[in-house]
């Protein structure tokens, strides 16, 4: 701005900063988005400000600035919102694919051949790191063991997650380095799994992977933040221009904090500390503000109440179908539990708690029950998965206007597996979308990436299908529990930024929200659910800027 | 900025933004400041930009700019750039002003008495936790001992810092909390002081400390700001409107940000991280942008080479002359310095190495020689203290450009306990600020606050007498060693910017320079020492806005 009027004065007095009133116009698209009661809004042009928030679509007829900083043509093609993971955990899908990935083996043998490959590849890595294996997928009737692994490599340790993270597995060499023997005891809300003689058989599920992971050689900051770029690249590749990070340690945030100062965070991440000390020892006495332009923030606390069903970690409660002498895996007593959660709402934190089983679920609304009588006013506790509910505590979801975050590919890739881990009777509140929708509770979708591919897409097919990738099977799985393609597109979007209180800054377009958008190959509301699934997204713009586009 | 004129493109182009033109005056005062070349220059007020940049200065007789955003009057006041600390702890002073001080006792009875007041206000604390102790001031002639804090303290542990915080002490509950035996072994680089049959004594010099800092209850992220808070409320009071971290944890710097992320982080701090792993952790693969307009930056890393010299941790060539038997603390050998300093140097982290005693200096000097062929152009190796130096190790500091980051209070406290350590005949290369000078050595003047107080004024006078407050030694101590007055101030401003290359950033008034500056009750160029003392801050002022005024 130009100087202004002459202006003496003996106090001192600051003037209000002249705001940029500059403009810029993306134009000619077939645009598409949802207003926030989730009807369909469409339009041809997005006038927004120059630091990248929209100012009002433009319809067809809508005359255009005629000053403007700049315009982009479109050349008709499809704009959208960029999507809002709910729930995923960024670091993990970067370091998944900088490492050893067993997520697309069929067997134990061939995960063998890609494990014995690797390592010939590798021939400097002092232990070998990675993850993704599914014993259901493979079809092996039981956990992989150090036996197998050592098989493959016998000489230098090798550690593997389970493709949910809820267990580790172990070779002979990793079980020396990390001390574990037939005396170690399995820690609480953890299982070290047993061979002949009590000796360790090679995996440890949920808390008793801690065993391994002391010995396990820590990442280096820089491969932190290669693991973070190659995340961040995967997310914008897809559409995702946000996510909830459900449990973001000290380490991952400094990383974040690096790409922050250093201008190269491009996605919107929404963090939930790893537990209670995590969290505080980043947010001190509450949650940041928005940082880096509303690119993250750290808004709460991830909890864990249970492990998962892969690994009958899930606590339920009654026994498994298929293992009658277990429940599964309670991480805390209640008391425990409302402890923790009491601990983060004081500061105002919000409180993100891991539940799969039924046993797990029951725990975590008594206790928002119990708390929202200290703790008022508009909280949002989440409940991360909700994925085995008995039906008599569906309704409760709504009662203190739970945000039920759930994931839709988790139904479909876990279908045959849950059958098997709860029998028939139990699966009248498993992956309810539609009840608890009708319920009241806020339903926001994700894909608990790096456990299932981030590519929103699949999980917005599978919400209103109830199939997998096959088709399978057909009519769709317990099919009454779909919701509309239209709910689904809004759980994937502002469901995930109004679980994160963040419906005012992104999640949809509409004045004032953020310009985040994609352009893709084709129109998702026209689509088949299979020509849903092979949509391409051409572009992704975060904050009215280009920060992808594929080549 | 009103819209430009139209525009319409079919390509997407960004334009320049228009930056804000507005200014604002601070007038009438009477101003003075040093050039670069260390020349005393005096104004009348100060142009500055609407973010606080110094625009120009203005004599009595330029032409004052019609237009100004605002307009200070200060009335003919002295105003002079703010101080640059270039050694303190931040988080240190805070807590050691929020926790049991010692620092002003001048006997063990006194102290004892102290102890016992703040046990009986405090019933709440668990952990009685302090410092400022130093049995040198006391005339105790020995170290203090857990009897002596077991006669006031016996049913809860105690742990108080010694004022340089290089030996902690310890009553007996403490050392049972820690499980500290007569079987326990004095670390590498740290000492347990020994009684009767071997049983620990009570004080833990330099790496021993760790022993029992663990068993101590670790600060809360909110005690943390809270520190902060009277840290940054103390210097901004005595006109330090900058100052080197000398050892930034991860936990330190997660508080820094939340002030910053707050936008409370009014003074400027430049961080040295906390030896190799916080300094990695924290930067990542090298140090940060300055951050929040220039008010925080991670530039490098601190490393420690000795102890301290009150504790006979400093680490000399022969040995004490009080302790015939002790050449002090060497913290690693010669390669693991090398390296340390290496790995921080690959990254380009500055490094700041703390050497009190000449083995030390020696042995920094000979690291920097070895390292300069490897890593060139402008690195500013800091060798903190170089307190104690061999005359024929002084030298060396001009060689390489190597920062001498000093602290005339040091000088002023120690001079008698330094003869008793000493002996006269190494005193020659002791606190040899005018010689480090003379050799080319870059200067830096600071006060490793809490050890001294943060009061600049105090440094300055003693730096250009060798005189204490009390006016002693008459003539000054070894005044040959003396700098001018002008040398000093300039090792207190731009010496201290320069040191952690922010000399385009802050440390005089100058054109481009952050408009940092306080407002004083005197003339400091025509006070006496004693006067100079005696300085009253009344306003601070940190990118030309006021964060501090005397009430």
């Amino acid at each position: 701005m130009a100087r202004l009027a002459p202006l003496l004065l003996l106090a001192v007095t600051i003037m209000a900063p002249v705001s940029a009133q500059a403009e810029a116009l993306v134009d000619n698209v077939n645009g598409m988005t949802l207003d926030a009661d989730g009807k369909v809004v469409r339009f041809t042009g997005i006038l927004m400000t120059a630091d990248g928030k929209v100012v009002r679509l433009l319809g067809a007829k809508d005359k255009r600035p005629d000053r403007l900083d700049w315009r982009a043509d479109m050349k008709g093609r499809v704009l959208m919102p960029g999507f809002v993971d709910a729930h995923g955990h960024v670091m993990e899908l970067g370091f998944r694919a900088l490492e050893l990935d067993l997520s697309d083996t069929r067997s134990l043998d061939e995960a063998k051949a890609k494990i014995a490959a690797y390592v010939a590849a590798n021939p400097d890595r002092k232990w070998i790191l990675g993850g993704g294996w599914n014993q259901e997928r493979w079809r092996l009737g039981r956990f992989p063991t150090a036996a197998d692994l050592d098989a493959v490599v016998g000489d230098k340790p090798v550690w593997l997650a389970r493709i949910d993270g809820h267990a580790g597995w172990a070779n002979s060499a990793a079980l020396r380095e990390a001390g574990i023997s037939a005396a170690t005891v399995s820690p609480p809300g953890g299982r070290i799994e047993k061979g002949a003689g009590g000796k360790p058989a090679g995996v440890f599920v949920d808390a008793a992977q801690a065993l391994m992971q002391k010995a396990v050689p820590q990442p280096l900051p820089k491969d932190r933040d290669s693991a973070f770029l190659k995340a961040q690249a995967t997310l914008l590749s897809l559409g995702v221009t946000a996510a909830a990070d459900m449990g973001t340690s000290v380490d991952d945030w400094l990383s974040y904090r690096r790409m922050g100062d250093r201008g190269a965070l491009r996605v919107r991440i929404i963090s939930y500390g790893m537990g209670i000390d995590d969290t505080v020892r980043i947010g001190g006495t509450g949650p940041t503000p928005w940082l880096y332009a509303d690119r993250l923030r750290l808004a709460g606390v991830k909890l864990y109440g249970d492990g998962a069903l892969g690994s009958r970690g899930a606590w339920l409660k009654a026994p498994y179908a298929d293992a009658p002498g277990e429940k599964g895996l309670g991480f805390q007593t209640d008391t425990v539990l409302r402890n923790l959660m009491s601990r983060a709402a004081m500061d105002k934190y919000q409180v993100a708690v891991h539940a799969i089983g039924d046993r797990a679920n029951a725990q975590v609304l008594d206790a928002i029950d119990e708390l929202s009588d200290t703790y008022g006013g508009d909280r949002r506790w989440r409940i991360e998965h909700a994925q085995v509910v008995d039906p008599a505590d569906l309704p409760r979801f709504g009662k203190h206007g739970v945000i039920a975050s759930m994931q839709p590919t988790h139904q479909t890739s876990d279908r045959t597996m849950a059958e098997a881990r709860l029998g028939a009777a139990r699966l009248t509140g498993a992956y309810a979308w539609h009840t608890m929708l009708a319920d009241g509770a806020g339903l926001a979708f994700g894909s608990d990436f790096p456990v299932e591919s981030p590519d929103p897409f699949a999980g917005w097919a599978a919400a209103f299908t109830r199939q997998g990738a096959d088709g399978m099977p057909p009519g769709g799985w317990r099919p009454e529990e779909a919701v509309t393609r239209e709910q689904a597109w809004k759980a994937f979007t502002q469901g995930g930024a109004y679980a994160a209180f963040a419906e005012t800054v992104f999640g949809r377009l509409a004045p004032g929200q953020r310009a985040d958008f994609i352009i893709v190959d084709r129109d998702p509301l026209a689509a088949s659910p299979a020509e849903l699934r092979q949509t391409k997204v051409e572009e992704t713009w975060v904050g009215g800027e280009k920060v992808w586009e594929r080549k």
